[in-house]
């Protein structure tokens, strides 16, 4: 049942408008500089055309999706913190103190706080109770969830997206707050993509040296006793996934099946957009990268999905916080399209101009006009 | 005189205050998050301590500063727009039509446009006219300038700089305008780093192959007739450069002068900051580089220069169209310094905490609290 909720979602999934796209390179061509001088921007700008269908989308109304869950594999002291800071922070995002709160409101989004499987009783009126269950079980030992539960996991990051769709965002942003995610989102990149845990594996938000090898042997032992399928994603979250992970994958097709751009944060947001990818190809273009984070499995995840990240900020905060900035490199592609004179618009004409011309075609980069 | 005014405001320049950094540095690391996790946002921040004497300085009041010049060179065929686009662009960015323009309205920034050298006259009431001459001398056939008005204009810089902190600003970006200057730009960036001009010179706003190695043979021309002296960076800009190059370098003066930071743009403003910490290497420790442009020479730039851009969106429209993108960044620093919560605002403690806790010390990130 919830699988074939789910198969419904990722069927209804279209490709982007090409004709809006085609539209939006040419207006894009017809703006007073020299054609793709503009770079990434100028991609932003086609890339919201296509998925929006308007050239011009207006995506001022924008949130954060924040998926807060426990993981049991902290107990084999995977961790540098806690698993009360997951409970703390996920307060903390709902009183705006926290990183990812602090950067949301400078650059006027918002967040939406969702309990996916927080170890505590949370009853707090912004954050949206979604609990599976108490923390999920320990990969090192076993599947972290049910498949049922993998399924259930990843519909409540659909329906989230998709609500926040109904409540007139038009740009998303997917963050996170999971003590031991570092370890579950390296355990999935591995899974999906064959890469060795060495090579994915940091030091999370600060780990002793002991404490990253304890890391790769726990990342090793479960992709060994659990087996995930590399070519079942929802195996994969299943075995040796998270419940946030599942969520955030969801979150991706859900702005995909709602058509609006959603943007990647750091390491988790970025192998949570991979499983969405494999999910469904098509959710990629839906997808933007915010920042390079600084946690080493990035780079090979962002890789693997085929996307670039337009901050370089040695960022590894995690929560979502690189998605804000990311909303004000969009807001300036927006303006590019919006806001720029074309060059008939822009051409000088005071019969100065005419004269140092000398009569000539005035050209500009080659183009008679 | 020109040269003693110069000596005064570069013997003027102090390093960055060592205490406001350490300050700001030890707020960065009380803020609930794991040290260091946010990057180039912390070091900003700590930069802009270092540079105002305040852990926590309003910059919301800045501006781009734009030099408009025109060069002889062009007369050798090195540029795909005609030199009438110098003018064209140049009342553009009065009339808010330009990228720059457009950026810097959507990030809440003033444009200071100022004419050192185009080649027609200009009667503008937004455009400040410091005009030197009507464009420099063609540097493939000797000098572009005396050592006078390279003097004369980079002090034009300097002061345009001065006058703008005078005025309130707060932060400041260098941009330009100046149909021929990617030649000019990494010829001087040749000239001070010996490296070859195959290596640093690309293909400007859209030269032909044919253009393009024209464009190598007269920056190698340049250098061979007017034999720059590496070790004088004024010799270089006079017999190389061009006007805004020049007063390009001294903004980056001025700014540190005045003790603001300032915001690197691409290859050609990226080559004045190195001509600027070439007469003042204390002057680099006030500037901030923002994205990596998709000109060739701007990687090499950036590496003798020693600094690190934030943005990867291979633009490369000049203008100082990366300016305004890296406030916002530097915003979002200021935001984290000015909002986030320290350990201490954001504990939670509200019985049920202690209860997870078992009773033990609550920890985050090793830190025995």
């Amino acid at each position: 049942m919830s699988r074939d909720m789910l198969e419904k979602y990722l069927s209804q999934i279209r490709d982007l408008d090409v004709a809006a796209v085609e539209r939006a390179r040419e207006r894009l061509d017809s703006l007073a500089k020299p054609p793709g001088s503009l770079g990434k921007l100028e991609d932003i700008a086609a890339m919201l055309a296509g998925i929006s269908g308007d050239i011009c989308p207006d995506v001022s109304k924008r949130c954060v999706l924040i998926f807060s869950s426990d993981n049991g594999v902290v107990e084999e002291g995977v961790a540098s913190c806690p698993q009360s800071v997951t409970y703390a922070q996920t307060v903390n995002f709902a009183q705006g103190l926290t990183g990812v709160a602090v950067l949301a409101k400078q650059f006027q989004a918002d967040l939406i706080v969702v309990d996916v499987g927080v170890n505590a009783e949370i009853n707090h009126p912004q954050i949206i109770n979604r609990k599976i269950r108490m923390s999920t079980w320990n990969i090192a030992k076993g599947a972290a969830m049910t498949r049922e539960e993998a399924i259930r996991a990843v519909l409540i990051g659909v329906e989230t997206a998709v609500d926040a769709v109904d409540h007139g965002y038009k740009l998303l942003g997917v963050g996170e707050m999971g003590i031991g995610n570092t370890t579950t989102s390296a355990a999935v990149l591995c899974a999906l993509t064959g890469l060795k845990p060495t090579l994915v594996t940091g030091k999370g938000a600060g780990l002793t040296e002991e404490g990253y090898r304890r890391k790769i042997e726990v990342i090793e032992t479960a992709l060994r006793i659990n087996s995930p399928n590399p070519d079942d994603p929802i195996d994969v979250l299943a075995k040796v996934g998270g419940f946030d992970i599942a969520a955030m994958a969801g979150a991706f097709i859900g702005g995909a099946y709602r058509r609006v751009p959603v943007v990647i944060d750091g390491l988790i947001s970025m192998v949570a957009a991979l499983v969405a990818a494999r999910l469904c190809p098509i959710a990629r273009d839906f997808m933007l990268a915010s920042h390079a984070s600084f946690e080493v499995g990035y780079a090979h995840a962002a890789e693997a999905l085929g996307v670039d990240p337009s901050l370089n900020l040695n960022m590894r905060l995690g929560e979502g916080s690189g998605c804000p900035l990311m909303f004000a490199v969009i807001d300036a592609a927006c303006a590019v399209m919006r806001d720029m004179a074309t060059f008939e618009e822009a051409e000088i004409d005071d019969g100065y101009l005419d004269e140092i011309r000398g009569g000539d075609h005035f050209t500009v980069d080659g183009v008679e006009r």
